[in-house]
């Protein structure tokens, strides 16, 4: 069974498609890169989780099958690359949106990865690489230690909301698909707001 | 349909290859990595671009399909290895073959996503993946920015010309197969050089 | 034809996978990474080695179909959390079992391929990437310039086995299945503990 994506979900996909690249192309203007740069860094992020997913349960990269995400990640890019001053005042907002698309993308791919006919324990490794792959991708490229592997929480959110879809959907019907994701998607992102909020951190190694 | 690679087509893919592998040895020589580095990398360099093209559209990877190619760019990156002195004289010789790879990559590979099926889109992004996804690889395992990302018209030249093959492909029976390939690779060999030469730049993000 | 794991086979392969993720976990630890920076690196450099092999031959992902390999990848991971000061005074054990997971992850993907009926060079590249793709992950996550770039005969020693196990593919009846693997893990893991023990270095580029 294919996901039929809603108007709703799609909008937000989309939505979180556009946050990711914004995010990318964020540190790419740090980087002192170019337009191209900056493009290419912020399409790879806002992309990457999504194709790292579909290459995994080897599922037509969604990249090449629908232009409305590459175009949303180009047009966010520039919008950063031509208004990134004005942007940088809006770091809280990025925040929780960089969250919102977390929350989005592991969902989806979680999902996903059930519909494909994988475990759950199969299905939220997915869900999660869908979710942090293109931030991944983007420190890597950029020459930084990937922040998911620096910041407390934001895997770990992830891992969260992943492992609700993946268990709850044993009683989909009678919880209700969206109910469901709903409750998902609302987890990831109170626990990462909560987390950078709070300034939760994770046990470090003891010397 | 796949393309029958006609002896000229194998003949230029392999300069390719071998000019790519060329590309990553010195890079790897300029790290001062012993012998197999030099090799690993000059290889990964060689092939990663088209390896990637192969898994995005869900073809068997190239270089394990046929083994010319993995031939090719281990004996050229012996080559630098050996005798890089004499080819780090040769410099502007190296960047007039590299431009050519890029070419020829980048248009190879733009065929191959529509020969899939993939729409106009999506076939230019797997042309240009082909054409930049070598060096990028490169980069990355020396720890470097990616030079794509860096360079001014580099992966804009493989754009251009992949967006040439991609909707010159709909009036491809009017202009024939070889003329359009030979005109997208003229085009980006001749964007590449010319913003070489006579340094264009991106614009930067201004701060 | 898919190599039925025989317990022999599955004991040895979790603890190649136990060993690399205490390599990856131990690398994360050296870099100061909280709880699950540690536990992701960990279990990437563990299992993205057979992730890389089974996306090129195209067949599901191990990881994403045997719950297996990532909850011991898990366990090792948060096992080097707890314990590293202890571990880091075995480091000459961990040296000998990394060349033992390297000697098995190299032969099961050689052999992979092999069933998957590529040719005997590609089972080869096939087989090699298994057994070194985990550690390059892990170097390139955590920004260092590979160490199967920089350290001698490491590569070369999964080669030599990958050889042996592809070449002796053909008289397979005649040798015996598990003869001709032992005989190939034992070349593997011999030629890289001595070239270990007695500083083996490959030739450096001339300047």
């Amino acid at each position: 069974m294919e996901i039929a994506p809603s108007a709703l979900t799609l909008a937000a996909e989309l939505l979180g498609t556009a946050v990711f690249a914004a995010s990318g192309a964020s540190s790419a203007v740090g980087k002192r890169l170019d337009l191209f740069g900056v493009v290419v860094i912020g399409t790879l992020c806002a992309l990457g989780g999504g194709a790292v997913r579909d290459i995994l349960i080897d599922a037509r990269p969604l990249v090449l099958t629908d232009w409305r995400y590459p175009l949303v990640a180009v047009v966010a890019s520039l919008v950063v690359f031509r208004f990134h001053p004005a942007l940088s005042r809006m770091r809280p907002t990025m925040l929780v949106l960089d969250a919102a698309g977390l929350a989005l993308f592991t969902v989806v791919g979680t999902m996903k990865g059930l519909d494909h006919g994988f475990a759950v324990y199969a299905a939220c490794i997915v869900g999660v690489l869908s979710g942090i792959g293109g931030g991944i991708l983007r420190d890597v490229l950029v020459q930084e230690i990937p922040a998911v592997l620096r910041e407390d929480f934001y895997a770990m959110a992830a891992a969260v909301g992943s492992v609700i879809v993946a268990v709850g959907a044993r009683w989909e019907s009678a919880i209700g698909h969206w109910t469901l994701m709903l409750i998902a998607i609302a987890t990831i992102f109170v626990v990462r707001l909560v987390a950078i909020r709070y300034r939760w951190e994770a046990p470090k190694p003891k010397f």
